[in-house]
């Protein structure tokens, strides 16, 4: 089973708040987390994981470009990612400058992709994914960590292995 | 195992669509179907299902004030609804008149519920949720059976008896 | 002319919120502002006002149904709303806990009845609105001045009077 | 005065909107309408348009990386951008097929650029723009044309000279 933790990063927030999702990932026995910024993710990575996590900066509201053509790029897939696990991330400057729709929109994507949703669980947050303003801190880990840890536990129950 | 489907229905459309959802569920071999309009739902409806799915008509672009007022009202469970099921449906008079969006807006109330999130399946139409314009017809009838199926199907799974 | 500030309010701190966006409102000579909840908005609020900024603790992600509710309730003058200034802002307990989804609700509702619509200007925080967590501090007072300012000002400059 | 109609098209569907578009601005006496494609939309075009009408066919929810990335480019000018007009366009595959999220998606970035909105006019479908499922028919035309009008007609008025 694996999971893809994948992220777009240019002042480091993101992928800081990537590495801690995937640590949540690898403490669920028998799940493997890849972890690649965009620019690495290939079409096999999509095919070959059971859940993927994606997370971006927050850029006028909505996830950026580079990442938004991941999604874009692998259309003609798209009907062998059904009922894969999904979950989003994100990291912005302002406080209510567009997180929690850069959020939706990444779980929008994945919902067209036939994915199973989820947010982070309520002993973290309850809401629509992880997410912080400037670099995470320790609380913002820590739910980080329940994020990828929710994901990978249901990739492995979903396989009836939990 | 059970799955409610709650709809607000006022010219019809939404009812039956509903009531298509339902025949979806009821072909999984044992899960049961609650229907309910949001005037029936108790909060026991919500603490005794394994899965929600909400419909509405579109009023405004997001869920009626009546659906809404039952997911603002059991706030108080909230924290015993995690990783139960969830999807989404709705109808509108215009094509382009706030289905989508109305069915996110119930998607968000079910993601902070804590909730496991699918839309339709890629067999159907693939996207957020089971929409229609106007009265439901032979496809979105049967689009509307195969999103009960898939939450059904996916509730069973969860419980390893798939 | 004239603006309505209109909220929903339990803790209070949407109610101070609003009583900040009004104080900008009422720094533009020639604009009146009437500041109600939303028990108190009639009808005739709503045909009479030039501008509508509309504020609403985050519930489940989206306007709580109270507010919903004075919505749907006037879809009968949505054809006399048309080109009317609308706003929105929220507060919520998370950092990310929907206060912007619940901005967007409000934004899709005033789009369908017509309105012209702003968030917060570039010299505030430059997004969908107002919103805070908890009660407003400082900064947000001051945001939150310059969101009835820029409504009000637009309202005036709409009717060539700026 | 100046509006600039910008549009990714893959099947040329977007492009035949976004020509009805430009058709409704050019309706509207002293106002120029630029047309382009993403891939000829220059910074200087952002500068000097008074309004910008952005379109793009529906790829997995939100506005396709290639009109993101536009949004994305210009940020060092957004400080320059507040208060011009914006509105959104969109075309999809599927009739609820993620139309409405598009158009949204578009919206968000144009309010982050603190741009005034408006949805397509009451006497079109009084939405959140103007949308429709494959090639625009002779209703979607109209409204379109509706929607570049009112664009053009608001940047007269706000430089008081309607």
């Amino acid at each position: 089973m694996k999971v893809l933790v994948m992220y777009y990063s240019k002042s480091g927030n993101t992928k800081k708040l990537a590495t801690e999702i995937a640590k949540g990932v690898r403490e669920v026995e028998g799940v493997e987390c890849v972890l690649k910024s965009v620019s690495e993710v290939t079409e096999d990575d999509f095919l070959t994981s059971d859940g993927i996590i994606a997370g971006s900066p927050v850029y006028f509201g909505t996830m950026t470009a580079e990442l938004k053509d991941v999604f874009d790029r692998y259309v003609g897939i798209r009907n062998k990612m059904g009922d894969k696990v999904g979950a989003a991330f994100a990291t912005s400057g302002d406080p209510s400058g567009g997180k929690e729709t850069t959020i939706m929109s990444i779980i929008q994507a994945m919902l067209i992709y036939g994915m199973i949703i989820v947010g982070d669980p309520l002993d973290a947050t309850g809401h629509y994914g992880v997410a912080c303003t400037g670099a995470p801190d320790h609380i913002t880990a820590t739910n980080a960590v329940k994020l990828g840890k929710r994901v990978a536990a249901l990739v492995k129950q979903l396989k009836n292995l939990a």
